[in-house]
């Protein structure tokens, strides 16, 4: 039975030590946020990670989802009480507009608490996550009377939602989309087709699902530019806002997965499903993607959120089971054997998975910062959040889910044939987990959309400040040698990603497949760099909080280990990165289709 | 529904134009290894692997095996009757010794009949791919009438054999082993205590299993040096070979694992079970140590043979899946959406498992012959054998499954959403090939094994013999740009190679936890030039056969686009591995365990 203790000491170093969020106490919601209201809402969310969904991981897993003939979906045994604990803990609404019920605390908070209840239950928690996502969508593209009707029960969570764009013939090519949308003479539409890979498509938690639907209307034109979006509920919400009947969408068959046996992924039939255009006709890909990019961090956070209860169930392991002597001579010579924590090659993983864990959770942390950022400063300010946020989101989406995963597979390692068993549990992280680098976009398109997109958007205005920004972090890390001797390899990374740049810049505009052939290993190598500026700013702190007798004891000798660790062992992939950017793409075109 | 198609071409270019086994034609094995019986060999297989193994292989997983009641195991439906075709085929005993009823065969060939059917089915094959290394070790160090009891039954496959090494408080650290043998009257003894984690302890496909069982005889010395090997069969065998009574050993449960679920993982209990001990008392470890070797390449083969299949199925669906457009236009402006073929991202993918797959295949059949060549040449040549295979197996072991795996990821990558869902196959395929880089000695172990017994051993003889050939490849590939081309950075990967070990020889020796820090990386950086080395072995092979127009239209610019691949994007990863390994144990050291 694997185990699970929220980090809530490292959020709170990353809160009010690395990010000082009380700078941003004259935002909304931040104002709220008080320090007493941080821990007593880490320690609730640490609760019911912990407590409620930890001990059905497990159990969901093995039991998975059920199918009816009435195409009804049941959960697994006990998902049921702990959604109704979830959805009356507020949990759903945590950082949602309290104008529609919701808490209106900052997204760096709701980050944490979804990396907490993620860790515990992957499954459970991809339940309310997209409804976070479907609320965002509708308040931003939505009409009064949509707000009024669907957000407070989304909020709430009485409701849940869903995102509604993969057919059978159309995954990352939305322009594919068949799905029919046909006007109505009271203004709604009867949407016919079939969506698949739904998760949460349909489930027995909420009397409600609120699908949210590209689909084509009618006459529209081809491609990408004749796709709208449709909210079309399971049951019909009467005027005064009670159900009413049960609209034509049916679940045709739930997929048997790798993993994530407990979230329930949907074939959805539409079957002149009554339907109702949110925003402009033929912008439905527009209006999607404030839900995708939110839905992209939420992925990026359970890359993190795996990797980190892996790393605990590694560390116990390691720390626990005796096997052999360490090299440098007996550790515990009063025993058969000494722990394995001894030997060099474990602690190699296990701090690996570590200096990741640490840097993906400071990275993700700063990011839903901007999302904050964006809604509520000056005009400037909104820009460089967006920006960052535009920049950050393919890099941390593709980074975290690749290696949350490949540390997940590291974790199992640590724990040798233990690690493959059941019983044990990591090896359910690891099948858990690499869903994460498939949905959401895959982390090849993540990558084509830094490259191709975010990279070159503006002249380069949210890459140039990202630099500057680093710039920064590394001339403050001072004379302190604990610090200063983890400047020059982020120097050399950084140089490797100017290096990188400018190859793309120089020979992927004449040859687009250029920037294809190079696109994964420069969102690594943008990911690596990163996540070192993270363990600049971590390092910098831990030393300021040791020197002002704040920290530990113990304390600012991990940290500083973890990021030399890092500057020594994770950066250094840097170089593999540039040569392969470099190389280009003559080799990968040069063999004909059928000689593969 | 998975596809497999045996790569009997690939490895008749292999035997005929890069190794060209007919030089070998005076070794016993050899002579009867004529073109025409290796052809008809392969056919044969590849026919056993696509048409009775495939099909049991999905269906073999999501049935799993049955423990009963009576503590018997069930394997799945179609295993029985597939086991019977593959034992009657003589598969079994390919390369066993003719004297006990083997046909003799090259290992080179058994290697690669092994890897089909691995390809097509591991579960199934792991059944009898104990017993050879089984049958191997009774071979080396029985006695003449436990050779003549077991062998012959085991080498025709009427029984199979298992490896019992783990207990639950003992797998890498064998010292710690307790399972207790007393020695009764008649010469046998008695063996009682628990085994976990044995691959085919125990099932229905024969009519006996014959156990080699590692334990301690009262009064031994602790530790390895006081651990004696015995047989131990789940049937008693009577004077005249027919079978007797049951002994006391069962199956007390079977494990639920990952993967690999058609073949059963258990518990063994012995309880006063008669045994008998194969060669001298308390040299156990080295007697199994001969069935570890051989199993060894047997899990590397494993690596290789589902990253085969893995990129077969991701190739076909890269060539059929229609998604988007070429960065670079449209390649197939008649239909809605091009071939995801034509992305570079994709073909850096497929490219990447296919570049593995043809230079692992490659270095496993050049070891495998040197089993054949320790076995049968003059002493220095048996020696120099012996060497290469001694340095090889840790570098196979480890390099192969852990790309192997990888590879199996990636090519899931491919499949996007497919690659998630039971029904494509794919991720089966990940599941399965997730054990190789943990039984028979974790890749960790075998990393240590590389830097701290082959590697120094006599002095180097082995690693420099190893070098000089790697250099005459190189040497050898004169003045033709498509080959000159690969040589430079094959020089840097050397040199870097060269510097590691130096690094390692100053720096581990009074300090073995820099060995220990190093040791994975090392392990990578060999794998990554010795697979190097088979590029530059087969573009040459390629381009004589070319040469001397005996190569299929293609051929050779499909050999060499992958050379340069290899040697573009896989040898570049040396630099980081070099860097890590200078980096030494001194940062993972520097936090006690606590901290983790």
């Amino acid at each position: 039975m694997p185990s699970y203790k929220a980090p809530v000491d490292e959020v709170l170093f990353l809160f009010n030590d690395v990010f000082k969020i009380e700078r941003h106490a004259n935002l909304p919601g931040f104002a709220e946020a008080s320090p007493d209201v941080v821990s007593a809402i880490l320690a609730e969310s640490a609760r019911l990670s912990e407590t409620v969904l930890l001990p059905l991981n497990a159990s969901g897993d093995r039991q998975g989802c059920q199918r009816g003939a009435d195409c009804s979906v049941t959960t697994p045994d006990g998902f049921r009480p702990a959604y109704q604990a979830y959805a009356e803990g507020g949990w759903v609404g945590i950082s949602g507009d309290p104008a529609f019920g919701g808490q209106g605390l900052p997204q760096a908070l709701g980050a944490v608490v979804n990396e907490f209840c993620t860790s515990a239950n992957m499954a459970f928690t991809m339940y309310p996550g997209l409804t976070k996502s479907a609320f965002s969508a509708l308040l931003a593209h939505g009409s009064e009377a949509q707000k009024a009707t669907y957000v407070p029960k989304l909020v709430s969570g009485e409701w849940l939602g869903t995102m509604n764009l993969t057919e059978p013939q159309c995954g990352t090519d939305l322009g594919l989309i068949r799905t029919r949308a046909v006007p109505q003479p009271d203004g709604s539409y009867a949407i016919t087709g079939q969506k698949i890979f739904i998760s949460a498509g349909e489930h027995d938690l909420t009397p409600n699902i609120i699908h949210l639907v590209l689909a084509r209307v009618e006459g529209a034109p081809a491609g990408t530019k004749g796709i709208s979006l449709f909210i079309v509920p399971k049951v019909l919400v009467n005027e005064d806002g009670s159900l009413g009947a049960r609209n034509g969408v049916t679940c045709g068959s739930i997929e048997n997965k790798m993993g994530l046996h407990a979230n329930a992924t949907c074939v959805m039939n539409y079957d002149g499903a009554a339907g109702w255009m949110v925003g402009e006709p033929n912008k439905g890909l527009a209006a999607m993607f404030v839900m995708m990019n939110e839905a992209r961090l939420g992925v990026a956070n359970q890359g993190l959120a795996l990797s980190e209860v892996a790393y605990q169930n590694a560390a116990a392991y390691a720390k626990d089971r005796l096997q052999g002597r360490a090299l440098s001579g007996r550790a515990a010579p009063e025993r058969a054997a000494d722990p394995i924590i001894v030997h060099p090659d474990i602690r190699r993983m296990l701090m690996g998975i570590r200096a990741f864990n640490e840097a993906a959770r400071a990275l993700l942390m700063s990011t839903a910062l901007q999302i904050d950022l964006a809604r509520h400063t000056d005009k400037a300010g909104a820009q460089a959040a967006e920006d960052r946020l535009g920049l950050m989101t393919p890099v941390l989406k593709g980074v975290l889910t690749d290696l949350g995963f490949e540390n997940c597979v590291e974790a199992q390692q640590v724990l040798g044939g233990h690690g493959y068993v059941a019983e044990w549990g990591v090896e359910q992280f690891v099948r858990d987990a690499r869903i994460a680098m498939i949905y959401e976009g895959t982390n090849g398109i993540q990558a084509l959309d830094l490259v191709g997109r975010k990279l070159p958007k503006d002249g380069g205005r949210a890459y140039l400040a990202y630099l500057a920004e680093v710039a920064e972090a590394m001339a403050a890390m001072g004379d302190d040698e604990r610090l200063s001797v983890l400047v020059q390899p982020m120097k050399e990374g950084l140089e490797r990603l100017g290096q990188a740049t400018m190859w793309l810049m120089g020979n992927a505009m004449n040859k687009p497949d250029n920037a294809g052939a190079g696109a994964a290993d420069y969102m690594h190598l943008f990911g690596r760099v990163a996540l070192g500026h993270m363990w600049l700013l971590m390092a910098k702190a831990a030393v300021d909080k040791e020197r002002e007798s704040r920290a530990p004891e113990g304390f600012a000798r991990t940290k500083l280990a973890l990021a030399r660790f890092y500057m020594e062992r994770m950066l250094p992939e840097t170089a593999t990165f540039l040569s392969r950017i470099s190389a280009g793409a003559d080799t990968l075109m040069a063999m004909p289709a059928e000689a593969f």
